[in-house]
């Protein structure tokens, strides 16, 4: 217990550098670097134990080697901050090691994943939160959980026959959606269409049936990833409507909620939530003796393994409750209202300021901020092939003078026919305007020159 | 950071009473009693925030009113025990709330997880320990790996052109493999067999040109879910090899490997391992330009996410790391030869005691020992089915009845045409023989009436 107890002066020592501005967002080094054994921080595993005061030594090292995803100049990443009440939370989870497939061995966690799945879903706006949905490992493994629903709801027998009982699956989503969706189309044996624009869902379902496609899913993108971008959702929605397709984020079938992202919950913590109830135990349920054994003694519809396709499950859901108790609903609110405010500061600051151009005119719809940064070198040269070749590299290069100086880091891609670009996104509450400041300054310290 | 501590001693005061075993293993009450509030433990959300002394009532009241996985004498799951060095490295994983998906925002998580799993396929006896593998969300999820790549180097157009490029696969498992393997196929698409056993996989051989049927795939069990056996895998072996089908377990293909079980890694903890290097990313990449952008300053080889099947992935490797490190590999070997020994022990002592049968002769394969007690009142019963149905209810009746005294909890399931019998496990390191003396005395205790 002593050994414990001076892991918790380490983290508490690390967390408290993390809310400091003074303290370095990572210290980077290659990964080779890091293999040959930094200051004698060894990562290779022995045959033979290693003391406590050694065991100490690495826990330092790999914090100290890591980087600061809840420092305020961390925006790499949607999920970034540190809450203090969540951390609380998984420590709690940690030390209660269980597991989500039954009520018999997690009795007051099953309980606040149902009550807490039902506020979603009344959120939502479902009808008295009726529903159905469970906590999966991360955003992907939700939305996976949609497609194979919506599978199942219109060729149940696909679960017994396998996928030669059903004509060739298509599932429709748009070129920005998060590339999950692409995958679960890939493991579940769908052929992907990314052109979601509404006048192809029409045609597909026209020519289907004589060509042997049948097209059962569309996911609408609330927020997409780079641009935070909104599907015309109601469009889709009447469309799917018509042509009895599943669709996917709103009404009428699923939708995928990570409160993991802008609701800065620790990772991992990711929600599938499913309007028609059953659907999820009759796609999943397998009925495995060992665990859900019929003749216990207390309700068992309240164990959730068989909705799952894991079978140990992680309990997701404490650290979540925990915030929510500890902030209201109002406090969430709150939090992403403030997101939303730096995120247009952040637009503002930069829409007209020399050097930068916008990848989208007008006002942000969500978090997300995407812009260029342009050099002085290059604000002279004629728009063209060898411009748009030189800024694809100024991204870049900016982003790994950051991860060498350790000052901040922020996500940058390129995007169709778009050169690398940045993507600012905000979650974090401990981030305040000085640190969008900041940002910019050090994008235009490390910049200024290339 | 008060706060923080405060829960600290929460958690180190519940740490202390688990493995004191004067503590109840569980203090049980049915879903309804929680759900209308425990003496004000209220597990509704509300619009509105609670205070910080609130919370630590809450965090304590989530305690109370749990199950104590760690606890000497709960034999319920193999996942039982509470590691203090596995539990630091689980605290410190959630301080660093980061995740797995880039060598840039994990360095050291995704070096850690690259070297252990080399050592994992070192000592599966893979030559150099070449291979590939992922930490995954649990041993079904790793099994479900296992069936995608192997679907991927059979058919790997199934990724663009989704099942209809295939032919009908099967997969071959026997009826006591794990439900996950169940599960896989059915998301996956394929015609389950669930007879593993030799001879079909020949005859599917021969005749499934004909017939339009492809076998695919053979999971081999090493230590079923309930009765810890093993299938013939070197045979099994030999006839994949010949038909060119892919193995799970064992050589050649791939392996699913949970420390979380008899290795003591706190939940959840679990590798999938893949001979042939490449499949994994070939099978689930997707190239997510936004994560992982090709023009990095440092390797993007160590990138991991385009891997996975999920996008954000939790940080497993940290605690088991910590752990080998602590103990060394001969600890783990000492760690299992003791749970094995224990087993023994117990087989030893039930075998001939009057009012037990073994649901098997013999010697146990592993740790697992599955047992009816026969309470005095049906010893003398005539075989038959009556007494077979007599028999059916007494373990939940054991099993109940321990639950509500929450002195020990051990599991029990029916397997084909066997009535409900237990099945004890051991795992845990703080178990001694007093604790499956223990048990047998609470068992006859509880069920000397029935």
């Amino acid at each position: 217990m002593q050994f414990l107890l001076e892991v918790v002066d380490i983290l508490t020592n690390y967390v408290r550098k993390t809310f400091d501005r003074s303290t370095k967002v990572l210290d980077f080094h290659h990964p080779h670097q890091l293999l040959e054994g930094m200051e004698g921080f060894n990562l290779e595993l022995c045959d033979q134990p290693e003391s406590l005061e050694q065991i100490l030594v690495d826990c330092r090292d790999t914090l100290k080697y890591g980087v600061r995803t809840g420092h305020p100049r961390f925006f790499n990443q949607l999920s970034s901050g540190l809450d203090i009440i969540g951390l609380a939370g998984e420590w709690l989870t940690s030390t209660a090691n269980t597991n989500m497939f039954t009520y018999e061995i997690a009795p007051v966690f099953v309980l606040m994943e149902q009550l807490t799945l039902k506020k979603m879903r009344e959120i939502i706006g479902w009808p008295n939160g009726e529903g159905d949905g469970i906590f999966s490992p991360g955003g992907a493994i939700s939305n996976m959980y949609s497609v194979m629903v919506a599978r199942y709801k219109h060729y149940p027998e696909v679960k017994i026959k396998g996928m030669a009982a059903a004509p060739r699956l298509v599932l429709f989503t748009s070129e920005h959606s998060h590339y999950s969706i692409k995958k679960a189309s890939a493991v579940l044996g769908f052929v992907l269409s990314d052109s979601c624009a509404c006048y192809l869902v029409k045609w597909f379902c026209c020519v289907s049936a004589v060509q042997g496609f049948m097209p059962v899913f569309v996911n609408a993108t609330a927020g997409s990833t780079v641009y935070g971008a909104f599907d015309p959702i109601n469009e889709i929605a009447d469309i799917c409507e018509k042509y009895n397709i599943w669709l996917h984020v709103d009404v009428p079938n699923s939708v995928t909620w990570n409160p993991h992202k802008m609701m800065g919950v620790p990772l991992q913590c990711s929600a599938i939530l499913v309007r028609e109830k059953g659907l999820l135990q009759g796609c999943n349920s397998m009925c495995a003796g060992y665990l859900f054994q019929p003749d216990k003694q207390y309700d068992v519809t309240y164990d959730t393994g068989d909705k799952a396709i894991q079978c140990g499950r992680h309990v997701d859901i404490f650290k979540f409750w925990l915030m929510w108790k500890s902030k209201g609903t109002i406090g969430f609110e709150k939090h992403i209202d403030r997101c939303l405010e730096l995120s247009e500061y952040l637009y503002h600051k930069i829409k007209n300021r020399e050097g930068y151009e916008m990848v989208f005119q007008g006002e942000p719809q969500h978090t997300n901020v995407c812009f260029w940064y342009i050099p002085p070198s290059l604000r002279l040269l004629p728009d063209g092939e060898e411009k748009r070749q030189r800024l694809h590299k100024v991204a870049p290069k900016i982003k790994a003078m950051m991860m060498e100086c350790g000052t901040t880091m922020v996500g940058y891609q390129p995007q169709g026919d778009k050169v690398n670009f940045f993507r600012m996104v905000v979650s974090n509450p401990a981030v305040t305007r000085s640190d969008i400041d900041f940002l910019i300054d050090e994008i235009e310290r490390l910049g200024q020159d290339l």
